[in-house]
């Protein structure tokens, strides 16, 4: 791994302290830090050098994954921390922050390689870049890269402009956007489990499979982001980005031995594939809502509407389901249904894959009422995948449903933030969103937001603790299909004496 | 269910003792017997009905999965019980045996539906059988059943005559033939694990199916059995019925709703398929070994040749690994190998299902020289099916395999006669072993019994403790597999780094 500079603009803000310092550390510690690297952090708070590495160090003390407690490592890792104050739209400040990149790459005899990460507010990316190439930060004999967070855009036209923006300064190959969603172990996972298991491809296909459930379901609500999450939406905050990269991510199927480029490939193929909804069909096939009060986790909870900070008589959508057509060849007459919301009944990532019953409509077929076979691919909070098929109890003659799991993360495994910068300190863009993707994620999003907009289509309520509202199920239930994987939910059909 | 009169030949015998009261007492218990049963056991040990009770009762205390300790149940069970004195050739006998049944029909006031169980040595069963009928025991107005238990011949020839023998007084579809591995709650569900399971069912061919290996290895020598075993052999005594049978159960595939005659008839079309071996060819694809002393669980063991009652010299086979083609289109280039051995390191029965590699030749595939896809279906010591596929370990970036398990059986399981025992009660003849396929069983295994007498192929040996004999991996090697699921075995491949 190439020795290098990694400048973080927002490095006094709530993520470098929560994820990407404790993030830098622990790569240092499992030694996938570069031989040599200096890190500089920059924000408008008034830290110098020592008391920003104790900053620092108390982040890592309350955030990180391995105990910082060998006080030797510790501190080389610290040591190679600067602090520099900066307002970004400053432009001799941006002077005065080459020279201590320039001073440091000199200290440590490191190429100029350099690594910018942007955490900070959406509104500064443009800025940033356009000073970053001014100052001749960007000018450099070695590679440049920039990690960006989201939001990329808050609809098509401004993502677009967004892109243009940077682009100026970075070429896409040079930038990663992080979804943090493609960092969790699990959904890298996805890829090999398909990729590396001649048994799981053979059944990745419409021959078999009847349709897929993507749910990302929350238990809190709002909580402090109420203003920013009031001119956003599930839509914008978790559908345009963290749904449907998991959804392209399910739909992909690589032979082994594929390059990030053809996973960037195969995904924008996913994206292409997605079937446009237009804003007059928008109420066929979305279902937006917002919670009402109700009881989570025991607990009497407010409604949306009575939140601190929300509008009065916001239309803002705390709920959305969806279903997608991917019109593709292996995907044909399969639907894929997604959802996510806010103050669900129960906190819950996964992907369930509810298999084909080829017999179903045979007329020799009676023990087939049995419950489908099954795939539920946990992200959180466990990490696991649950294959459902159905046995024949000895005792009772009755088809009983059995499952098995594959237990597919460690309480010590890298967290998502350690994966993905690692990979963008490589230069592998795997598990990052290309532009292509997030580019054609807002194009297919774009008529919802404008049938949200108008009020084209209705905004249900549902009570706080539930999963959602009737409107969601009865999306479903078009398809004779229902969630499946709800806790507590009754079994989709019970066991059927057998025939013999 | 209807009630009946259970007439036990070899009623003071081991097998009696051990399985057949229990499994009747059981099936009592579980309510699976009929409102009202005549039980007769008949012997040459003298017995009153109050002695023979308590026998009873005693064999239950030691071997019955359900506690006896409800005096209620236990006594109302025992009432049922009468004890005969038979000389199985002594004509007069049956007519007394006759007037007892008839007796017994009279006081319960049930029809004449006769179940005739033959628990003593083959050479009984021809005498039992035309006596049966002399004595117009078999001439009912309700149904009379028999079932009979192995050996069913010593080869072709004595199976047919013995089949001919006995159906002068039964047909076909009156006779229960036991294999007691068709019994076995594992095998059972392997029916349903691919008829209820589209998952399994779409995978159960040789575009997914690499091959097929059957193991029924036991750690133990050959005990009290020493002098019918060195005149049986591995191949007689295991081959012929359990291991063909088991492969049977596993090469059909059956939709839900089949009914016994479906299985009779796939299994006999299996059967049928069974590409032949030659006397001449039987070296290429059968391996015979006999077990020289070694250590086993630690403990030094005498060799075969050493056994008491083995005659000096013998060649008799304690060993049989073999290939079998199975010549049917769902089959074709899938070897289904089977082994079976005494003395060797593990009990274990189990069918281990190696999944095709599908990219296996590509040269763009890197990733898949993961260890192959495969399902393990362990029927004994555990019931459980373990499905083994790859995963990529985050922090390594290496493949390694990862397994699930479904556990089939539960320690309050039904046992093996259990299920049978009540199956022909009902005259349910799906998990028993139909003559057409004990008749092609033999035919097929007659030329290699062939080639052991005429010592055509060689009798290797092996210690001990071991997994048999060098020539058993490579026959295997000749396609390119090997035995998998041993216990330590190395793995098959280790990981390999990505290609990412």
């Amino acid at each position: 791994m190439e020795a290098m500079t990694f400048v973080l603009f927002g490095s006094t803000g709530d993520l470098a302290k929560r994820k990407i310092f404790p993030a830098l550390y622990n790569l240092y510690v499992d030694r996938k830090m570069p031989e040599a690297f200096s890190i500089i952090g920059l924000g408008r708070k008034s830290f110098n050098d020592a008391t920003f590495q104790t900053y620092v160090e108390q982040s890592l003390q309350e955030f990180s994954r391995n105990t910082p407690n060998d006080r030797k490592t510790v501190d080389a890792f610290l040591r190679s921390i600067r602090y520099h104050i900066l307002n970004v739209d400053d432009t001799a400040g941006y002077q005065e922050l080459l020279k201590l990149v320039e001073q440091r790459e000199s200290e440590l005899n490191i190429p100029q390689n350099r690594m910018f990460y942007m955490s900070v507010a959406p509104e500064f990316f443009g800025v940033i870049a356009d000073n970053i190439n001014a100052s001749g930060l960007g000018n450099t004999s070695g590679w440049k890269r920039l990690i960006i967070e989201k939001p990329f855009g808050h609809d098509l036209e401004s993502a677009r402009q967004l892109n243009k923006h940077l682009s100026k300064t970075f070429a896409e190959e040079e930038v990663f956007r992080i979804d943090h969603y493609l960092g969790k172990p699990m959904v890298q996972n996805m890829e090999s489990f398909t990729s590396a298991n001649p048994v799981i491809q053979s059944l990745w296909n419409n021959r078999h499979i009847a349709n897929v459930q993507i749910t990302a379901s929350e238990v809190v609500g709002v909580e402090e982001r109420a203003g920013y999450y009031d001119h956003t939406g599930a839509i914008r905050d978790m559908v345009q980005n963290h749904m449907l990269q998991v959804l392209m991510m399910t739909a992909m199927t690589l032979p082994g031995g594929h390059t990030a480029d053809d996973v960037r490939s195969h995904k924008k193929y996913i994206a292409k594939a997605l079937r446009p909804i237009s804003k007059e069909d928008a109420h066929k096939h979305i279902v937006r809502a917002q919670y009402a009060n109700g009881v989570v986790s025991g607990r009497e909870v407010q409604g949306y509407q009575d939140e601190p900070g929300i509008e009065l008589g916001s239309n803002t959508d705390t709920f959305v389901a969806a279903r997608v057509w991917v019109d593709d060849f292996s995907w044909e007459g399969v639907p894929f249904y997604i959802r996510t919301g806010k103050r669900m009944k129960e906190k819950s990532t996964r992907i369930v894959v509810e298999f084909k019953n080829t017999m179903q409509n045979s007329e020799i077929c009676v023990d087939c009422d049995g419950q489908p076979n099954m795939l539920i691919i946990s992200i959180n909070p466990e990490e696991k995948i649950t294959l459902q098929l159905n046995r024949r109890n000895v005792k009772t003659g009755l088809l009983e449903p059995m499952t098995s799991e594959f237990v597919m993360g460690t309480d010590h495994d890298p967290e998502a933030y350690e994966l993905l910068i690692g990979d963008a300190l490589n230069g592998d863009g795997t598990f990052f969103a290309h532009w292509d993707e997030v580019e054609l994620s807002w194009q297919w999003v774009q008529p919802i937001l404008e049938a949200f907009a108008d009020n084209s289509l209705p905004l249900h309520d549902y009570a706080a603790g539930t999963y959602g509202p009737a409107a969601s199920d009865a999306l479903l239930a078009e398809q004779g299909f229902r969630w499946l994987g709800d806790q507590n939910a009754a079994p989709v059909r019970t066991g059927v004496a057998s025939a013999r």
